[in-house]
């Protein structure tokens, strides 16, 4: 399905709560901050959208939005109207086994996020990240910059560095260019 | 669709990673913690699955286990063969349907999950926690005890009851018999 490219700048509201869903969104480029203001008038952020990511998937299974869509950084989205999806999704239960299957993935995605988070010692967390990214003896190199993994993982970039040092000095890890290969343990 | 209910003891192992996949399950009682070995033998956790909880759904839509399953206490499980249940999606676009819905308001829920744990001081952390419960003036009780909620957002037992008091000391909450409301505060 073709999405629609749109264009917002900082500051623009992409939808807000309660208002009658009319579509999915991915972003290119920019910021979007998903975010509930209470009626105390107390802005609650909700979640940050990166770019490459689809967000609102809830709203194609419910007739309004559940939180305020707000862009951070001048955006270009993706825009993929709720009903010519929802029609492609009853009509085509491939399409829909995929959507799902895409889900699943999120969830399986973010739940290792939130388990890798739960690790208090910044070491250690980074150690736990990359081990989940590759098996030990191969390299791992960032998709993005060592920054985006600092954010991914809960770190400052100042902590990451140190950790990455950390794990260098005992052994843990190698680095060579901008990679890192994850050193065997012995077990026992 | 009716599961079958499994009972596995402590220790035992409910599948491992590469593994066929045979179905999902949803823990009843019990906990079951998903994990990888790595070829040098260390045990990488993945996520810790609470009773109620359903898992392993991304491997409906792939050939096999992407990590391990192990008991962790004794669980109660409610098992739904994959064959089954993707053979009730291929034929029932609804059931489908309601399932993609399930994993979008989860994903929603581990995104907001992870902002909260985003929060580095306990007090703001909890109160952030405590205003995407219930809009400002209302009453919040946990569904299970406050130590569920401290696990929740990861914190300690101990630093969730030091947050709750410092709140409630700063004027943020009102405490009432096991329920807390969250004070409006002024604007500007």
């Amino acid at each position: 399905m073709q999405p629609v490219l749109r264009q917002l700048p900082a500051g623009a509201l992409l939808f807000h709560r309660n208002a009658p869903a009319y579509g999915i969104f991915r972003l290119v480029t920019g910021r979007v901050r998903l975010e509930r203001v209470t009626p105390d008038g107390t802005t609650v952020p909700v979640h940050t959208v990166r770019p490459g990511e689809l967000f609102a998937e809830a709203s194609l299974f419910s007739s309004c939005y559940h939180c305020d869509a707000r862009v951070v950084h001048d955006a270009e989205l993706h825009f993929y109207p709720r009903t010519a999806l929802v029609a492609r999704f009853r009509g085509d239960p491939n399409a829909l086994f995929d959507f799902a299957a895409g889900l699943a993935r999120r969830v399986q995605g973010l739940r290792t996020r939130l388990e890798v988070r739960q690790v208090r010692a910044a070491a250690e967390r980074l150690l736990l990240f990359l081990r989940l990214q590759v098996d030990a003896g191969r390299f791992y190199r960032p998709e993005g910059t060592w920054k985006d993994v600092a954010e991914e993982i809960g770190l400052t970039h100042e902590a990451l560095y140190r950790a990455l040092a950390k794990l260098e000095a005992t052994g843990r890890i190698e680095r060579l260019r901008g990679a890192v290969r994850v050193l065997r343990t012995r077990p026992g």
